[in-house]
């Protein structure tokens, strides 16, 4: 497909903009994609009002996004499991396949990964985007590719459930009612946890956690946490607890309402780098800590979920914004957190 | 066997003495063993110097210890595996054999444990002790009592090397190279890890470590942990580290020195409670945190390994005690931390 | 509670009859429970065909069920998780709790187990039963004590799908209709397994298969199973099959329409105790053959999926007979095997 | 480098030949390597008296071979890690690193693997080849080519160990005492596994057993297994069972031999494809089958282990024939299998 593409930029902190630059070009294993929604993530919101993420430091102009779903417009020679028309989801990072890492199926490990909006990569805040064909996922058709785009946070909430052990029989309390703490609750749901909690101190992010399928809230602004979570499980703690608020405050609770030999899954960062932890009760209680970086194996059992209706995935996306309102979409993404669980960019439909 | 026993007491904080008491009758499930050695633990200083252990509180007279080894010498009625003139390691846990815990094979986190010098329970500084024979466990001919005794320590150091996944081909490094930094070391190199290293700051230590085994040594006091660290692993990182020093500054050397998506084992606890840890490193680099918390199914493996000559566990007791001497025992323990890897009290022979 | 009690006896082969025995009495970690519904069993019709399975040899007077239901009636004095009223599920395998099986946690494997209804220890078909509280689960409100009596084999449901590893995204296939295989495919649903198949060779079963959930079935009097197979998975076979007819037919099925890497989990016995199977094309799959013995760890879990609606236990229950019915409830579960998934005896309500 | 070398050739069943070939040029990726010894495997006898393994069908002239040991002589332009005079050890199978097997980490299951000496893939009796650098693992100083060829066997004795999840405290048999035989038990021995027992029919391959580092072996022509194994186990069973002889019998006996809840690992192929087992023993023993297809991630942990002496590699080495010999050194091993554990053809020096 030849011609130019729209890309909006980010031109500097707090500036976003529009380029043009021509239509990509699929290699023989690769396939080109036109993207209709893309989904604005955390990390998109923090390199845009701080212009970087630790050792990343963003270059204007530099494009965001990498939660895209899209249709097939074209498809490389050697590509056989896609065909012009598939609407697919796309996994945002490309791994060398070769490592250590990869070798032994831990590939989001990967050090050679090149993974869309991370500097200097490019995202994909754009109309196209040539990408590995083996990293696109078809969608089934009741599958929609707004959805499509969301796969890719609801993968990290399934990666946190995978590495917790998360199992029916089980209760579990989820932190953090944020857009990851959501995808949490609705993969432990998934996965067939008998019952999840959500705890958070914005009653509008607890209401949507009951929306979707939470069995139970704690607003832990009116109510103690370590006493409600001993009512809920009889004095015998939680079985599982994920961690998305990033705060010492929840992880040092999830220390406390767990039961002994339990894991706990830390997704959330803490703003300085440092967690200062309750770890004395931690050995006595011998828990585990699982940690998550991004996700490995999950898009197509994460798309299967969805198709199956286990997972109420459009229910996150509180605001769609259009391509040409992307600095509005940004701005508000940041200022109205509390109102604003996931807002998705429609690129075009 | 009637009669009384002599039994070392603790009278007061700093204070040992000697009291009498009747020798006890076993029960029909039950074994009673003359000791002939028992070793001195971190936790029996500690309850020594503070009078307590979090909300565990001395009420003297109160009898210290809980690593023995002895002789059966006489055997209740439904014992059928032991006979008089075995001689025998303690497991100085007795679990109730019911709970959720115990059911699953978790029985060091049941709630109802009743554990040597764990107040109120009282320990085994004394001549004899009646113990539950299934907890009583056959020293072959080539394993000492003395090395009987040690088995409780050693059996920490294997479970932190079973929480970690030890096996054959890691690297490892173990912080701290006191008595439990050290059996973890040699837990290690018997569970077939190709290489392990120790840190510590009192070269004493380390040469003792050496002595043990280690594949090498860092002092941290004169050398850099995270260059040296990357210079024996070729700059990929540890597979795995297990912590026992308890401190702020190596339990985030050991998060530095690992690489990508492996384990550290926390074994040592910190002073306060709380441990301010680099943990957005931890999740960039999704390491898995297992604690102990004392130790299930290792005695017949560790006195095994003993009897192997996997294990060199008579080097780790430095210092022996007569147990008329207590006092002095008690004293030095924790005056010469330096010197004093491991003190036992011989109680008979 | 004084008094005697009515009493099911198999008094030889293929002849039921009643007795009266005094009621028993709870002892102080026992509840007494009358019973209210008891399932019966494919070792029960065995037993009563055959007078023995295995070295199992029924002497009569026996009494036959291990599938109980019913109410708590009376409370041994260290009894607390239960009360007089209260209905509960009795898992009807005591076991010793000190040997290296129960320590570890595989209480199933437990070569001292006191299990119902098998010889010489009597089974339930009987108005009262006195057992050990910990065994006996409580019933949520909406669960009934019929399904109560049904958690045993669901037990085996749910651990054949654990044995299996059985989670979300998978595609599983069931070899068998039967009760086990109903129960073992609600299992690997209700664990949330993404698609079901169940293969039989009588339509009502497979019918019956679909009426409580399968995804699909597949007649292989009718259908080749390997074409289907292949249709099914877009030729990548299963990722789990858990075999529950006992023939090699099935079995080698089982080991052709499973991917690469897969588990096979086997449930049914055969009927020489021998299974002649294609081991090479295992192992040039690397397959993992588990196997299921009873259950462990299940009850809790089982009866909350059940309470969750997860499961459609109550289905399975195609037959009820009075308790004075039994010579005929024996009798047609024999005969009738095509048409009656699960008998069940009402003993009171 | 340019030139030919010499190549031997598989002419037709039976009849091996040399012929010239041009000296392969490595690709970016690749090193070429001067080979200096190639074991002979069982599967290349297989080919070299049938003319095939199962669908593998041999086409003359094929070039059998693929446990090879050499010197880097030249190093393409991508490779970092390897540099001309570098000893490697050879794994033999390429894969494509992109298919659902190689992306979860398990390579021995790609379907497009590239194998040597596997129809219609030329293997490596020859005196240079191209192989992709990845595969080419570094010997240091301490391990000769020699063993660097027969890492390749003791990668499935590793694997077979892995599979098993062999650790110390355990007591393991090996059932078979031919090259997979002996190196499933030095691989055992390696991996902490306390004793190690081999039964076999050939007292000479016992020998060598028991001179490789077996803690005790069985003559099953004149010993009972199962008598034996209760006197080794004081009647418990072996807790690891790792069968390479590929017979019913030997298949059963592990089944009668180990302990409740323990793992077989079957290595080795039956005649016919089919193995008639005891499976209703398995059942209620609940034992699990683990199988074996070649390896995955071995070869660093497998050099290491020689190189620290862990397991005696050149032993098992009992025939060196020169490559200007190689018709006789293929009918000898097949003649003479009693006697010869594992013959190498020695290609250079």
């Amino acid at each position: 497909m030849e011609g130019n593409m729209k890309v909006a930029v980010m031109n500097g902190i707090g500036k976003m903009g529009y380029t043009e630059r021509p239509i990509p070009v699929p290699k023989d294993d690769e396939v080109l994609v036109k993207l209709e929604y893309v989904g604005i993530c955390g990390s998109d919101m923090h390199y845009y009002e701080m212009g970087r993420i630790g050792d990343y430091v963003v270059e204007p102009p530099f494009v965001l996004g990498h939660e895209p779903g899209g249709t097939v417009v074209e498809v490389g020679k050697n590509v056989t499991h896609l065909k012009v028309g598939d609407r697919v989801a796309l996994e945002p990072g490309k791994t060398c396949g070769k490592c250590k890492f990869c070798r032994e199926g831990k590939y989001n490990l990967c050090p050679d990964v090149v993974f869309f909006a991370t500097p200097p990569v490019d995202g994909v805040f754009q109309e196209y985007v040539a990408h590995e064909a083996a990293l696109c996922f078809k969608l089934p058709d009741n599958v929609s590719t707004l959805e499509g785009a969301l796969i890719e946070p609801l993968a990290v909430g399934f990666h946190a459930a995978n590495q917790g052990g998360a199992h029916i029989g089980q209760k579990a309390v989820v932190f953090g009612a944020g857009c990851i703490g959501l995808v949490s609750m609705m993969a432990l749901k998934a996965s067939g946890v008998s019952e999840v909690y959500v705890v958070d101190i914005m009653q509008k992010r607890l209401d949507k956690a009951m929306e979707l399928g939470a069995d139970g809230v704690i607003n832990s602004k009116d109510v103690d946490v370590l006493e409600k979570a001993k009512e809920l499980t009889d004095g015998e703690g939680f079985d599982l607890a994920i961690e998305t608020a990033g705060t010492e405050i929840t992880t040092n609770q999830a220390i406390q309402v767990v039961r002994k030999g339990s894991n706990i899954v830390l997704v959330g960062y803490g703003k300085t780098g440092m967690m200062n932890m309750m770890m004395s009760l931690a050995l006595d209680k011998e828990i585990t800590f699982k940690t998550v970086f991004r996700y490995r194996h999950i898009y197509p059992m994460a798309i299967d979920a969805v198709a199956q209706g286990k997972v109420n995935l459009k229910g996150i996306a509180t605001h769609i914004f259009d391509f040409d309102d992307i600095q509005n979409a940004m701005d508000r993404s940041i200022n109205e957190k509390a109102e604003i669980v996931k807002a998705v960019v429609k690129i075009a439909k």
